[in-house]
């Protein structure tokens, strides 16, 4: 096990009718904040309604900013940021999943910072203060809700880029699952395969003795795996969505990865996938990851076949070890395809004809991940692997 | 699942010599201390000259309190509270296991108060400020370096009590696994049991759909079970120390309970044990728990039979749940066992002369636990299991 760390600072407040207590959170840190979130789904819903008369009855004056798009833009958080510093506002409420909070987090950073708020994103420097950011999340997913991360999309290039800071933990985050039950399939589906993906890039690794790791990671895995697709199939099941949403969390929020070196090489790949095609991540990750799987799986086969038995129940004989590792990953894949995602890029409609540029991006100027570290031609190979 | 909030803000820091930077952790709260520490072993091996020269080369005064024994003593509390108010002391740094921190936070409960501190232990009064505290891990068990919970002993009784508040999580919790080279098999065994028992008294619960919550348990029970007995046969081992410290802490920092009733009975009837005998904590949990198991799995066959499926591995015919079950309580007492613990009080030289006394005490006007919830003749009942 390797020297950590560890402290999530964000509180979290989950169950039944959360939301409605906004107001008492928000107003601890501020009276005057950004109220961000996506569409229109929010007002119709009368979900948006709940949170703004919970703002006012704590006496809270709010400003909105809506268009929080899939891959969240530079664009609206340029505006968001403006829109702060002309009405002093020192306070972002995220309404939503990944993408909004996201954007929130990258509206907080830009306020108090003299520069372009892209810098964080394409340089190694960091905000030295942030706005407090509070959620209300509304698809489990992105685990943003409790992580240090953030990724926004610069749609010239197009570039998605990330930066993690102790500063972009938010203050508070409201988990209700009543406010699942909404959902598209495909979202279901696409957060479903980001949650699996946030614990197996934590999972394979190569770091020896981590045994209680291993452990916490097997189990969060099974439990996604079993109540993602009960999700899908009953999307109105509150203890479901309590599982799946709490699973999401505890995925991300920094606990099953401590101890070891993560690796991370999928996800960032992915984001080139989804800065070319502007497709769903968690739905790149379908296509991604069994891919990854098969390429890298020798560089130390019985963490695959540890993963195979304890996770996914695999009973072969123990004398084939590789046959066990392949069997495991079938199974990942044909997990995603039972949550109706593509796994290859052919079903998701997607050419090669950015490969080269993908991989070039995807490996800047040095390697990805640590299972294998792996260089432009390695993930070019993970291409043709996902074709 | 039911409603829950979740913030465990004490800063965990893992790892090699750790200790040896305390000074730095410290500095950011005090520079007047109370240095807080059980015997000599401490001096002999050390680790308290590593200790106070990082607190001098950060330019922190000190004042040593050290006697703390299992069990820890109202007396010696009653002392630190004078002693840091003589000295002006704003800050306690515990050094040891849980009997030491807990002491550390009865002080920092007791300075700023104006009644005895006991009060917090003997009412539902809590208090409104607390001194912070830090701690310097040498006995993975307990789990007081993250919790919000600290129980003393009052010899006049005798009486052993606790209370819980969020002003009782440390500010930082120091732990370093080469720290747990020269701890006693006793201990050892002791400080496995216990960490054992946190995660029992979450898992063993009536609250429905907990999928998320049950898989995170039984990962933890898994890597204490093969875990512990390694740190008994060879306690030199970095990496199976780091297993059990890191487990130890996970058991109780708060999480793995989240969003379902917890029981707790067995830990308040060992309270009892531990105040009429004097026996360690986890010994005594060895002894109330496999008897607890016996007296309430009917209450709900199927939790058991889940904990000795996934847990325990095993493997009977599904038609006979109370097989199922009683073997899976077999094992835990055969687990015990293993680590030379007394399963009965026979074994432990404990005879039957207080059983009413305890009973009584345990219940107090009331019941305790949820499982089942036990009335003073349930807990007759258990006793005379544990004979």
């Amino acid at each position: 096990m390797l020297n950590f760390e560890f402290l999530n600072p964000t509180k979290i407040i989950f169950g039944k009718g959360s939301h409605k207590q906004v107001g008492q959170q928000v107003a601890q840190y501020s009276h005057n904040v950004l109220l961000h979130y996506g569409g229109t789904f929010l007002k119709s819903s009368g979900v948006l309604t709940e949170i703004t008369t919970s703002l006012k009855q704590a006496g809270i004056t709010y400003t909105e900013l809506p268009g929080v798009v899939p891959n969240p833009r530079l664009s609206l958080v340029h505006q968001g940021v403006a829109l702060c510093r002309e009405k002093n506002i020192d306070f972002i409420l995220a309404v939503g999943g990944g993408s909004v909070i996201d954007s929130a987090k990258a509206i907080a950073a830009g306020v108090p910072y003299t520069g372009d708020v892209w810098d964080f994103y394409s340089s190694d420097k960091r905000p030295e203060t942030m706005l407090p950011v509070g959620v209300v999340l509304t698809i489990p997913a992105a685990g943003s809700e409790s992580s240090d991360g953030t990724v926004i999309t610069n749609q010239q290039g197009p570039y998605k880029r990330s930066f993690v800071s102790p500063l972009a933990f938010p203050k508070f985050a409201m988990l209700n699952p009543e406010l699942c039950y909404t959902l598209p399939a495909n979202q279901i589906a696409a957060g479903g395969a980001d949650i699996l993906a946030h614990v197996m890039e934590r999972y394979f690794s190569r770091t020896p003795n981590t045994d209680m790791s291993d452990r916490l990671c097997e189990g969060t895995m099974k439990a996604i795996m079993s109540n993602v697709p009960k999700a899908l199939q009953n999307p109105q099941n509150y203890d479901t969505w309590a599982e799946v949403m709490w699973a999401g969390n505890v995925a991300h929020n920094g606990l099953l990865g401590k101890g070891k070196q993560e690796d991370w090489a999928s996800h960032a790949i992915e984001h080139e996938v989804s800065a070319q095609y502007d497709i769903a991540h968690g739905a790149g990750l379908a296509i991604i990851f069994p891919a990854w799987m098969k390429y890298v799986y020798q560089e130390d086969t019985s963490r695959f076949v540890q993963f195979a038995v304890r996770v996914l129940g695999v009973d072969l004989p123990y004398q084939n070890p590789d046959a066990i590792a392949l069997e495991g990953i079938r199974r990942v894949e044909a997990f995603f395809k039972s949550l109706g995602l593509a796994t290859t890029f052919t079903q998701a409609g997607i050419g090669d004809e950015h490969f080269a540029l993908m991989a070039e991006r995807a490996c800047g100027n040095g390697t990805q991940g640590s299972f294998k570290k792996l260089n432009k031609q390695d993930v070019m190979a993970i291409f043709e692997l996902a074709k």
